[in-house]
């Protein structure tokens, strides 16, 4: 069994290589530049886990590990085109390096690029790991789309904006994790409780980091504290104080995203600390979080193997940075 | 042994039924509006051609003829959004009928619903049938990167453009007879015979659009005549003009190129002419019609097998409209 860190950092000797041709250099150089910017790679780690808690790892797990991570900077390429985001890991964009049409085929190239990675893997769990690879990715664009939706509505229900964080981001968690576990020879209920305990846990993930967003130590957390405020995003404390505050703080709030008040991220901090948002996502979070472990405790394999998952659920939601 | 025109008929009457959920309609109702537009569906039709020159058209090719139209749809839907094309078979592109990020997700969800229909298949082609839909992905991205770099170079080598047809279009056509093959358990000499028939045909065939394009006549011809010429678009003819027209017919055509003459397509025709790019033109479809029609010649199955394939190469080639 190994650690989270330790899979992370041999997964980064396998993945820090060429993925592609060197011609058209216009088309891959892009994509290389990319791809060097680093991240975390919790995804394809996830999967080596996965396959980690019921077997010895795979060849076939580096490989989906591989396309897994291949399918995620795709999302962020474009996902950064529509965001019209300039800086990723506080590097240029792809499409502000090069520009819109660059960054959006490089983006289509990325996509292929892990289809084919995935293409490596033993033709025994092919089609299985390919039917939850495209569903996966569906609903990752679905939440997607989503997103921008709500951008753009006044109000947004929380079931709604709960479905949409579960798409956008927990569900690429959940399959990673099942992609392991099919490639580990898990039976159909541990596939499904893994699956379960990785949605639960992205949702947990997402409102910590709101949370640290707005309530973050500004010397630990990597991004400029209250930037979700100063944005108008849509986070689960805007919702939770849109739906939870006084007549007179909802009527201040509105005021505030409207306007463009010097202190804003203080004014709007105060109200969510006035209506309790704080504790209530910390409650929120803590409930996902137990379900997701729950959902561990009933994977039936030896509780000693699930220490590095559970490790890293702890980690990754109970994390002030 | 079934002709295109039918074959056409019969995928049509599959093809035109829903391809995406309901929900979210922002998503998925751009794509439904997209497929309705039409075509000629060519390519999934090469596939069934393709397998009916081995054996019985199989179930597996009517998914994979799915998916290489799923995958054709998508790039053109990204295509446009690269081109700023606002119209498209005379109907609004996506982008211009809903907005360019709309677009370049309904695109990508349309690249995965491909993949989705391709994992249909009996998993005794999914390796092969993937491998080669992955490598005439990858290369159909590298031809458009290498249309879009040529558009901003000064001179393009005659090398160089062939290079961009042949993956930005002869690829995909020749990739989905030799799927065809695949399913009707051709060996690997007559796949690869197939596939150069369809690579020489596609070159044929863009000649031939670019020949139209200039010399068509207007009745026939469903596009503006003369429509790559006020494009300053780089052409078979436009290239062979400017590598073998005279000192003074180089200097008036790279006026008229960066002019805006009245008059400027009869004008740039009159050089055309001048010059012989008709001629050439013609001879040059002809003589990779010539040896599309060896490399199906030389395939090893009866010749009456051959006749739909050879028809419809006579007629996509010798059309006038």
């Amino acid at each position: 069994m190994h650690s989270f860190e330790l899979l992370s950092q041999k997964f980064a000797l396998r993945f820090d290589r060429r993925h592609f041709p060197e011609e058209p250099a216009t088309l891959y150089d892009p994509n290389e530049y990319f791809l060097k910017l680093g991240g975390k790679r919790v995804r394809p780690v996830l999967c080596l886990m996965g396959n980690e808690l019921f077997e010895e790892i795979k060849e076939d797990a580096w490989h989906v590990g591989t396309a897994i991570e291949l399918f995620h900077n795709f999302t962020l390429i474009h996902d950064d085109i529509m965001d019209k985001a300039p800086l990723r890991r506080g590097m240029q964009t792809v499409h502000t390096k090069y520009n819109e049409n660059t960054a959006l085929l490089a983006g289509d190239v990325m996509l292929v690029t892990a289809y084919e990675e995935l293409n490596k893997i033993s033709i025994e769990y092919l089609q299985s790991i390919l039917y939850l690879f495209n569903k996966t990715a569906k609903e990752v664009c679905e939440g997607q789309q989503m997103d921008m939706d709500f951008e753009k509505m006044d109000s947004v229900s929380m079931d709604a904006y709960l479905k949409m964080i579960e798409l956008k981001t927990s569900v690429a968690l959940a399959a990673s994790l099942q992609t392991g576990a099919i490639l580990g020879g898990a039976g159909e209920r541990n596939q499904h409780l893994l699956y379960e305990f990785g949605k639960k846990l992205g949702i947990a993930f997402q409102i910590q980091d709101d949370y640290l967003d707005a309530f973050g130590d500004p010397s630990k957390f990597g991004k400029q504290v209250g930037g979700d405020i100063l944005a108008n995003k849509k986070t689960f404390l805007l919702l939770h104080a849109l739906s939870s505050s006084s007549p007179e703080q909802l009527k201040e709030l509105q005021l505030l995203l409207e306007g463009n008040d010097a202190d804003k991220v203080n004014k709007v901090l105060a109200i969510y600390r006035a209506c309790k948002a704080d504790e209530w996502a910390v409650q929120l979070k803590n409930r996902f979080l137990d379900e997701a472990l729950a959902h561990l405790e009933d994977i039936a394999v030896l509780t000693k193997r699930k220490e590095p998952l559970r490790e890293l659920a702890l980690f990754l939601v109970k994390r002030d940075y």
